[in-house]
């Protein structure tokens, strides 16, 4: 199922989509209410009223949790010449930063270094503490896309990343939730992923190459916590992202971030606002 | 006004504390419930049935946000011969890790290196973005105590804190909720602060000595992302943290954690659980 939350007539709902126009109406006001129900994959599946898609929120717009994964591509590590860590590297994004998948990306004066980092974005469909591998492959209800948009300037002043990782209406997450079953590798799902500032390609990879799969992170994560339906894990960037170019590269007003993740779509968003050129 | 949550034959309601036996209740399941509502001072100030004081829960159940503030005792910083910073390090803790004033501290066979961290809490009352100092000021619900028990082996373990920083019912948060005008200082509370494991003292400072103080971090905070009704910004720990000890000393099953503010109370804690001892 390609599962989406849709904004009609200044209020969401959960929706199944039928094809890239229409979308069946669900008894959910978004993704988030329908996944705390214990029968939602049956309650999914169920038809009812048409809905055109034209407006898109974010598949979860408020989610409980958001744990964000860093240096997780095993090719993009081994070139940098770094060995391949033991455990992932975890951090935090609040609920405020995300944008849907049409939405701008705020922009905000604060930061003169706002950078991109697609990712494939893990959903959690039920209650999972110290999780075994079957049971952390059944609590993911499936997958969408994330642009991790990164405040460069603010997450490097101090060792600790969350500052440069949470502004503000900077996240576009989407465009839809589609369940393992529509996936090639299913629950650990082999799917080409692309990041396109202006139309230039800037990151080019494939979400095979993760090295701790969205299995082996829904593990980690409920060996410390209790992770629940809707919670999201954004399991982290290849390589390609603009403070690593030489020169360094940062969205400015009126670029265009594209997010593609095979198999699950595109995140079309535009950086709007005043940011200061970096010095 | 002194404001909690007390537990009551299978809820919760929000109350005013009369004295340390006898509460009001007012109409609220939580402080996170009352302060979302915009009159909430009155509201809180209103007269209602009596309740006694005997199970108290977190005065915010399940924040929106828990931000954490590392590194940010004057003296500490000092004495371990570093510059003051120039911007505060924030990270985060996920609503899942509170507990109660009187609940134990749950330790996990996952983690060898409990320690604790005796904080002051800012509780928010208002939403505030890109705050001025005054709006800052006016945001401030009130302050409580907590202790930031943290898994020094996970913390450590990869670069950013947030895996030893989040374990699941680990943080004892409470026991009330001061208003400002209650306290020495208003805004910027200047209270001892003291934190015994055992009887013992382990830590002892004074909140005047955050090098970043309560209206700086709202107004910080607020720069990132819109601070809401029932945030929490938990502003960090003097010296004194087992860790830093020689031999290092942690936790174990059995352990009374006592964290006190002058003004505010005491969080008394028993640590539980089977936490194998390190290597």
């Amino acid at each position: 199922m390609r599962l989406a939350t849709l904004r009609v007539d200044g209020r969401t709902t959960a929706a199944r989509l039928l094809d890239d126009r229409t979308a069946v109406e669900l008894p959910a006001p978004d993704l988030g209410a329908l996944l705390a129900g214990a029968d939602w994959r049956a309650v999914a599946a169920r038809d009812g009223a048409r809905l055109p898609v034209t407006d898109l929120a974010p598949p979860v717009p408020r989610p409980g949790k958001i744990v964000c994964v860093g240096l997780n591509y095993r090719n993009h590590i081994l070139e940098m010449g770094r060995e391949l860590p033991t455990h992932p590297t975890l951090f935090a994004k609040y609920a405020e930063a995300l944008v849907g998948p049409r939405d701008d990306i705020a922009l905000d004066p604060a930061s003169g270094a706002v950078d991109w980092e697609a990712e494939l974005a893990v959903v959690i469909g039920a209650a999972v503490r110290h999780a075994t591998e079957d049971q952390a492959a059944a609590a993911i209800a499936g997958f969408s896309a994330l642009n991790d948009i990164t405040m460069r300037d603010w997450q490097y002043r101090t060792p600790q990343w969350l500052q440069g990782k949470t502004f503000e209406g900077s996240t576009p997450f989407g465009p839809v939730l589609v369940t393992p079953d529509e996936l090639p590798g299913g629950v650990r799902p082999a799917l080409a992923l692309r990041c396109t500032v202006d139309g230039e390609v800037v990151q080019e990879s494939t979400t095979a190459d993760l090295v701790f799969d969205p299995v082996a992170l829904v593990r980690y994560v409920s060996t410390i916590v209790t992770l629940r339906p809707g919670d999201v894990i954004a399991t982290g960037t290849p390589g390609g992202v603009g403070h690593a170019r030489d020169p360094r590269r940062y969205l400015r007003d009126g670029s265009t971030v594209s997010t593609e993740i095979e198999g699950i779509g595109t995140l079309t968003n535009v950086a709007r606002g005043y940011a200061p050129v970096p010095a």
